[in-house]
């Protein structure tokens, strides 16, 4: 079977090169001491995961609860770290169920978020690790200063059913420095009342190749590194050659001003990432993708003709790639250009 | 069961308002000898489709022909339009199975989809009814010009299999005259040529209720108008009280200058339309989505304190609903506030 017989739209993973990618950063945190945990969220995918942890990584990384349901369910998975505040005793509930099939751990940034998770938690033997989500910069999660990362961690630690897990940030790129200063200041508070600080967790895809630059953090968490993606390229993070997810299109419409692929925004999405336009032709470097909607997307040239016919066949790096896999059910494998099946996003939709 | 009970982020529905505005559009049709064929690209439910086909809708529109098979294997359609140029044979054997059991009818473009659509049908009694789609200047598919028009309506009509539909557009917005006088030109060269023009389809929710301003057209497609959304009502088409999909979320953060709920693009999808942010919370009109990562959206306040609890929970009125159904593998029905069950988004993610 090659390329031809598959229907468009249409997701192609090289697994050729996404098991190179991860070998390659498996390889980087190798040397330098820092443990993997890679976040699933790329490639939603239990046979990716399972590589990734042949290859060295300590664990998983998911960010919704449902996400590691999901990839436990379908996947050999012994250690999944939910990277969320989970709320509600519904929630808590099945994270209580989660934890008694494998270890777990989680992040919290609040007493609130504590307190329900100590509340689910209280009567089990084996105390749940939680992590204090520091809010470094990125401006998302997380407690504001060092002195609240303190006082959450003691209160982790005093509260019944939890463990203090370390310290965990998803921190702005670029950065290392001011991010370190945080880092080490909650640390060295929270040592000083007493506790051990286990784990130091940061991530994040656009830094890295620079990750050892914040020699504080012991584990790192990265998503995006397995199929990479335009945004990455165009960061300089990898090289086209590297991007193990494409857009599979068909061309079904040319004019004279532009041509139209049968894959909009219900396969590429609208993410744009501070770039131009809706992901790249590798092979047609003078093209790209103006306008999507839902079913369409407007394919226009930089310079030259258009130089593309009804029918045409053409493979998209898009944007953002987590996004695109979280569009479909199904995604097509390959070798190269040898097709080897199909596999489930079994992770795929899963927001709560 | 109330909405407390719902896990978040979750897509609620409310029926009552949804065939409110079914009807409402369905009775300013008939006012206007309109034929209404609703789009399911909004809902990708049977049964708001049955609901739209009760009221009097003549069919419905699908833009994929997987949409068109999954309506049709779960609800009772009689009679599909879908409005994409088909290409290949895997897709017009899709199509010719799909005529086997109701009717159907598409669009075509361009010689090569006409040629490819005849030769998948040849062989069969009933023709295929094929629709001209016409560029009339929103550059996305079409012939570019009524001469090209006429030229391919007279193709369809001599090429075994298929037989001539009529005109098909996407207009852009508030260009009414321009697009008339588009289309009849083309109808008046087709028609000098020996040809019927049965129907004359237009569409396009922005426009719906200055559709009777181009009375050429015969049918209307209309997607978005059955749940409404922030796009519709900014643009004047609807009132936010005629929203009828709303998502629910949870706040899981809080600091002093924002809030983290725990829907973000695979919730709200990072479609703007224009728009500033990425959604609307009706309940606290001060506040806003100035930001989304995958999981989390950011809320902030154009004045005033943001006012919200780790815990509280909020309805968003997205940007865009179409792209929200989606993602949602299920969602939850309401009539008003009082829940009344789930339903499978069977049309979901069906792009091929």
């Amino acid at each position: 079977m090659t390329a031809d017989a598959i229907e468009t739209p249409a997701v192609l993973i090289d697994l050729d090169r996404a098991e190179a990618n991860i070998r390659a950063y498996q390889r980087y945190c190798d040397d330098h001491g820092l443990k993997l945990r890679p976040h699933i969220k790329t490639h939603k995918l239990p046979r990716l995961a399972e590589y990734q942890l042949a290859q060295g990584a300590v664990g998983i990384t998911c960010q919704k609860l449902s996400e590691a349901e999901a990839m436990v369910d379908a996947g050999r998975m012994q250690d999944v770290f939910i990277s969320y505040n989970i709320l509600g005793s519904a929630k808590i509930n099945r994270l209580r169920r989660l934890a008694e099939r494998i270890k777990v751990s989680v992040v919290a940034d609040s007493a609130c978020v504590v307190n329900g998770l100590s509340d689910g938690f209280a009567n089990r033997e084996l105390p749940l690790p939680v992590f204090v989500e520091c809010n470094t910069g990125a401006d998302r999660c997380g407690v504001p200063t060092p002195q609240a990362a303190a006082i959450l961690a003691h209160q982790i630690s005093v509260l019944p059913g939890l463990s203090f897990a370390g310290l965990m940030t998803y921190p702005p790129a670029r950065q290392a420095t001011k991010v370190a200063a945080w880092l080490q200041q909650a640390r060295d508070m929270i040592r000083s009342g007493g506790l051990d600080v286990p784990v130091i967790s940061s991530g994040g895809s656009p830094d890295m190749w620079q990750a050892h630059e914040m020699p504080l953090a012991t584990e790192y968490r990265v998503g995006t590194y397995v199929y990479n993606d335009r945004s990455l390229v165009e960061r300089g993070v990898c090289r086209w050659q590297d991007c193990a997810l494409t857009v599979l299109t068909t061309v079904v419409s040319v004019s004279n001003r532009h041509a139209i692929i049968d894959a909009g925004s219900k396969s590429l999405t609208s993410d744009v990432l501070g770039l131009e336009g809706y992901g790249i032709v590798p092979d047609h470097p003078n093209l790209f993708i103006d306008q999507l909607s839902e079913e369409h997307g407007r394919i226009v040239s930089r310079h030259g003709p258009i130089d593309l016919a009804v029918g045409d066949r053409l493979r998209i790096v898009p944007n953002h790639a987590c996004v695109v896999s979280n569009l479909f059910d199904n995604v097509t494998l390959s070798r190269g250009n040898r097709l080897i099946g199909g596999a489930s996003v079994v992770a795929r939709g899963k927001v709560w």
